[in-house]
């Protein structure tokens, strides 16, 4: 099988194309432009590819509700040209094939659960922390989509003692991407954070909120496991940190031998490394054709 | 069909007899002592009740992953004899039918989406105020159970400006069920919840405790309706309270027209009532009898 896979990020976009397998055969990727600009590169790419199928992981919010008249448009975005813009539909019109869609953090998640750190897990929960803080959710075997979709990276914080940052949230101003993001780190420190050491008071506060906002999610979600990544998290010592941090929030309520033991495979970095996206997608694409398949 | 119905209060333990519909011919109910003297009562009423199936939704926490050895247990709780207490195998001793096994949560969030204010709904949140705080979570048409099981009580909370009250929460202190269940009203009032007034500044600190919990349920699991239950809600005043609150944590953020021009219908009271968790224990019988019916 030959399966087409984008990660469409804010940043930038990574097409690529792999098999059932999860292996990735060829990737590429370029900055992401305005629509006009970008997605004549993204059907250029898989012009010769022979995709059977293509899954879609995007940046958002987007709309991934299957009646919606605005299903695989990304909607609310600030980003110039993306706003209301049906990226699913540019590409329908290209290629007829199956596709799948769903939310960047989604794809990571499932392409976790596929073939990454939480493979085989009914319940898994992939957060990433980068220039913004995004959450898929993966419950009882199922993508957590909902009345919109999560958007854990929004969610509440306590404020850290030592911590007078008023947070950089245009809607929140201190929820945790407010506080914990990259663009967060350097408005607080007047750095970027791979610019910080690592004993920089900076990374047990940035513990401080990721720990928060996982310890919220072990309590409504009860997870088998927890995934970070994005480009904060490139800095290990915030693993460390990040379980002691929830640990001592937890207090030994929640009783699991996996949390009170084990909590080095409990909160983990991407078994995909830095491909968990694009697998994903990719995942994503393989389910829809099956779907397709199977509904036949 | 005759289905058996047991809400297993920490409180009170009510026992029902109903039918496919979701009607409840008949129920008893007692105050919960020492299983020693409870269980028998249980026992005693199901005995001529000719129930094909029987549900329960418990207190917890309880063991609810399928190949544990302590499956059915009640775990931790401090209520004496109940910690490590075989709950589910006490009554397969005795009665040959199928069974079905949840948290009271769930049970509830369960009976609300069958027949009450979520019917037809993939995505449900229930949360329960009263003597304790608990989170049942319906995700895509299942109910979540995960590691453990959601202990969406416990969530940490912000402190409202005004409140130097420290929490009664044994493990957390001032998390959501430390800050805003009834033991904490009464001790930070020196009152009971239904001895206030409704223009008590009481109820706007309640308010402003469980609408924080709701924003974290909203960005991280996307609910298409919240469903709040429990003694303290019997508190008419408090719906509206919350409402406005959780739409000034939003803040606009989450482009849906159900939240953000039907909030009413959103955070809602039980459609079931006082019956929800009654009613949702009837409906996992129900479901452990076509479980059975589908694997013979």
């Amino acid at each position: 099988m030959r399966i087409g896979a984008i990660e469409a990020g804010g940043t930038k976009f990574i097409c690529g194309i792999g098999d059932e397998s999860g292996r990735i055969e060829d990737q590429i990727s370029f900055p992401t432009r305005h629509p006009d600009l970008t997605m004549p590169q993204v059907i250029d790419y898989f012009q010769d590819k022979g995709a059977e199928a293509i899954g879609i992981g995007s940046f958002g919010p987007i709309d991934i509700r299957l009646d919606s008249p605005t299903y695989g448009y990304v909607t609310t975005t600030p980003k110039p040209g993306w706003a209301n813009y049906d990226l699913l539909g540019t590409l329908k019109q290209v290629f007829s094939v199956p596709f799948g869609w769903d939310t960047d953090v989604n794809a990571a998640v499932y392409g976790e659960v596929k073939w990454g750190a939480a493979q085989g897990l009914s319940n898994c929960l992939y957060i990433t922390v980068g220039t913004g803080i995004g959450v898929g959710v993966y419950a009882e075997g199922r993508l957590v989509h909902g009345l919109v979709h999560p958007e854990g990276g929004h969610v509440l914080t306590r404020r850290h003692p030592e911590d007078d940052f008023s947070g950089v949230c245009p809607y929140h101003g201190d929820c945790l991407e407010g506080m914990a993001a990259g663009p967060a780190i350097e408005a607080r420190w007047g750095k970027k954070g791979h610019e910080l050491p690592a004993e920089h008071k900076a990374w047990e506060m940035e513990a401080f909120y990721i720990a928060q906002s996982i310890t919220q999610a072990i309590l409504l979600l009860s997870p088998h496991k927890i995934i970070l990544g994005g480009g904060v998290m490139q800095q290990p010592q915030l693993y460390p940190l990040i379980r002691e941090a929830v640990r001592q929030n937890l207090n030994g309520y929640v009783s699991s031998s996996t949390i009170q033991n084990h909590m080095d495979e409990y909160i983990t970095a991407p078994g995909l490394g830095q491909q968990a996206g694009l697998c994903g997608a990719l995942a994503l694409g393989l389910t829809a054709m099956s779907n397709q398949i199977s509904t036949i």
